[in-house]
């Protein structure tokens, strides 16, 4: 099944554009469960568990695993088996490296954990990006405008008009008119990331690249606007965008209750989303 | 120790500007290895062994080690901890994440394995960079200007002049710039990957920035320049390129004879240097 086909089955199936976001940190878990034998794991699992029949995909940062090392990985994989097979998993890596250790990378996210997506940097070029869209059922988002408050460091830097910038405009633009270029040669789906912080580019984004699946972090307790998420967010097919939120969803509460509070959190942002799809 | 003088230290120790890359593929090894217990862990071994007397530092690179998943990261973990503790080791990670992302990333780079300095990937701006120079004995290579074929599709943009792209020039030039303001700012290293596959831009950069350490890939199979290398690569301060090679080293032979091979061809490459350095 193409990437796409199963994330629309799971956004209808589950009503839902939410994408939890794994960013498991060890010490913001419950007291409680840091003591246990494999607190990274139980934590996610008890996530997953409580959130699993509202989002449309579950996304593991990989810098929160590699963070406690092999233990942390170790947890990675388990937690990636765990995830129920038709709920889509995108491996937030920012993978950006040359051809021969891009092709290591999309083996060891697709093949070695077994994940349907990834997030890709753009810097290196097409180099890094095409080995993952060799993968005819995977996914890659390649970071287009990001939601850090530095984001437009790089990205919004404008570029000269003329034969080597080509139509100019700024740098994340020209990474747009990449990615088209990347999903029509495909085989693999190519999408974009896109902060919800920056509305307006969201917009603009949207309307340089009209099929481009959008992964959209930075709703949660970055702010980011989640009306201009749920207009400008879907396909020109309608394929509605990957919302992501992790730290409001995850540490909802810090106490035991955390799983509930989880769920509380994840089911109020999807209904606040749904609300906004039918405003 | 800061990085630059454990660095400096190894150089000098072993007469040495080049760095083996640890690209440890499966696939590649010699086959009586792929069929030990823990063949990546014993492969990298010899090839430490067979030169660590030879250079100036090691790159593991991420990718290979992620590619076996949680098994690789066990190889990865050991052989960090096998190198001798005087031999500085780079992560070659090409991390590039958020804030908040990026300090788990450094404390599994730093922290959890151990290593010594990482590459960075600059596209998110200097939120993706800062909590690496935070370690202040550790260093941090900036992707400049890569090795790769497809290197100038984003890196040689050419910047419009004005507010935004302050002096114009190319993106990896502005790249450059941003990373002397991040070394000044400290307190960790913050130095450049440019490729020795683009010898005028090395020549350029180096230009550019007098002061700032390059790990200079590319020089093996990639086929770069090892003179522009060698007469550019040095910083104002006279501290050498970190220059390294990989498949030329790790691949030399695919026979049983391959740490010996390692060992000939990392020999062959640190004199060719060397004779470049006194030419």
């Amino acid at each position: 099944m193409k990437f796409e086909e199963k994330l629309v089955s799971a956004q209808q199936r589950n009503h839902s554009w939410l994408c939890v976001g794994l960013d498991v940190a060890h010490a913001r878990m419950p007291l409680p469960l840091q003591k246990t034998d494999e607190p990274m794991l139980s934590f996610a699992r008890e996530i997953i568990d409580a959130t699993k029949d509202l989002v449309c995909a579950f996304k593991p940062n990989l810098g929160f695993f590699l963070a406690e090392g092999v233990t942390g990985m170790a947890a990675l994989e388990r937690l990636v088996r765990y995830i129920p097979s038709d709920i889509p998993i995108i491996l937030d890596g920012k993978f950006g490296d040359i051809g021969s250790t891009a092709e290591q990378y999309a083996r060891g996210a697709f093949e070695a954990f077994g994940v349907d997506a990834v997030t890709l940097s753009p810097y290196v070029g097409a180099d890094a990006i095409q080995p993952f869209l060799a993968y005819a059922d995977k996914g890659a988002f390649v970071l287009a405008r990001t939601s850090n408050p530095g984001a437009g460091e790089f990205q919004n830097l404008v570029l000269e008009h003329g034969a080597k910038s080509e139509e100019g405009g700024t740098l994340y633009e020209m990474v747009v008119r990449k990615a088209m270029e990347w999903h029509r040669q495909g085989p693999g789906m190519c999408g974009l990331v896109v902060g919800a912080t920056y509305p307006q580019e969201l917009e603009h984004i949207r309307a340089l690249a009209p099929d481009l699946l959008f992964l959209v972090p930075g709703v949660g307790s970055q702010g980011g606007d989640l009306a201009a998420t749920v207009q400008h967010g879907p396909t020109a097919g309608g394929i509605g965008p990957v919302i992501n939120a992790s730290r409001s969803i995850m540490y909802a509460s810090s106490q035991k209750d955390f799983a509930e509070a989880a769920r509380k959190a994840a089911l109020q942002l999807r209904d606040q989303v749904n609300a906004l799809r039918t405003a």
